[in-house]
């Protein structure tokens, strides 16, 4: 069976699933659907069709094959795998735009759920790219696609092997490493003006001690209330547009 | 059976659920459990004695009834239902506070997880409550309860039948009322000190025409991407900040 595990990754089945992946503009290289299929699987093929992506009717027994099991409902679309890009993408991408060079980095992100979100606020907020471990985070998948509303086709994205290493190259090239954790200067007191890296741990754990060494300063949310912590991606999103405002106040 | 199905809106089946419900401090009437639990049970049950919730060991087919299909893993939580707050109860905490009245107004929001988002940050930020409709808005439930993190045991959430009318009579209480949307004034440079309402409408559909119409003005973040606007929670986070902000600063 040619499928391999990483290639069935890209499927995406169901006709909600394959609606919503053509509604935020999710690359598709062609649906398989079921000869006469109706209702919504005529608008899902329109639509594909409108956008010229390739449509292959196929009997139901090769449906069920590619599904193994998952509920199809007549229509699989096979999507473009997720590009990562490199920091140094992100780094061009400022440069480009004439731009001080603006990072997210996510230490240990598990949510996808969080990863979307954050790369969905990042592409609204003006940042350049965001940063992912290899090993201790959850990639861009189709959840975290979904969350993002889009912003996984536009905004890079790079999964790096050593967090500590590339925070390190980041420095060399000019931009300040900014942890947001319980212990630092209120956030917008903090000089974020400039390149710079905003460094998000995660729920619950927080930033693993070896980044956090790594950071040159560390800015607070305040807390009001009974509760420790924003959500992540709240947070993230509440510096990242305190960033944007203080940029923009230039 | 005496289990209406508001009754058992109140139920928390499984393991991990229960166990959520226990470390984010949800008020627990009592557990029912399987004589002769194991592992994780084992832990549950020795928290919630700590806590002391009563325990009730029963037999499988009581839980199996109970359950109605739902996997119970050999233990139900009966959670104190969720208590709906009123608006003037939050003008009361605020005055109780000596602070300036802040409240957010959520109009058409359906999503649980961003209902429990949106109050973990409004408790985290130092609002006085969370507002929103009982036609059209989802509810207190467990999953709004588990995103707030705990915050819907601190922060009032109120349900009001008609949206417009709470705001005529919010405005007459002095509180000034802003609308969360794409064509108002840069949110950082409108004022938004005093007692203040926070309006935030449905991703997708924003704020209704009626509701709107009633805002004393509109506030918009800056969108510098290709996306057309923050996932909810995020956006509303973003602005009570600000909020928190600029009253921090007087």
């Amino acid at each position: 069976m040619p499928d391999t595990k990483d290639t069935n990754s890209n499927l995406i089945m169901g006709r909600h699933p394959v609606q919503e992946a053509l509604a935020h503009g999710r690359q598709i290289e062609k649906i398989l659907a079921l000869k006469n299929g109706t209702g919504s699987v005529k608008q899902i093929l329109a639509r594909a069709g409108e956008r010229g992506i390739r449509i292959r009717y196929v009997e139901r027994s090769e449906l069920d094959r590619l599904a193994g099991g998952v509920r199809h409902q007549g229509v699989i679309a096979y999507a473009v795998p997720y590009r990562y890009s490199s920091v140094e993408d992100m780094l061009k991408l400022a440069a480009h735009r004439g731009e001080d060079p603006f990072l997210i980095l996510l230490d240990n992100i598990e949510d996808p759920h969080n990863l979307g979100a954050v790369m969905r606020s990042a592409e609204c907020a003006g940042a350049h790219g965001v940063v992912i471990s290899r090993d201790r985070s959850c990639g861009l998948n189709e959840t975290a696609a979904r969350t993002s509303a889009g912003a996984v086709e536009y905004l890079p994205c790079a999964r790096v092997t050593n967090m500590s290493r590339t925070i390190e190259s980041l420095k060399k090239a000019g931009l300040w490493i900014a942890a947001s954790d319980m212990d630092g200067d209120l956030y917008t007191a903090a000089n974020l003006r400039g390149p710079l890296v905003l460094v998000i741990g995660s729920e619950g754990r927080g930033i693993s001690r070896l980044v956090k060494e790594k950071c040159d300063f560390t800015v607070s949310i305040p807390m009001r209330g009974r509760i420790e912590s924003l959500n992540a991606s709240n947070a993230a999103a509440v510096l990242m547009y305190e960033v944007r405002r203080q940029r923009d106040a230039e």
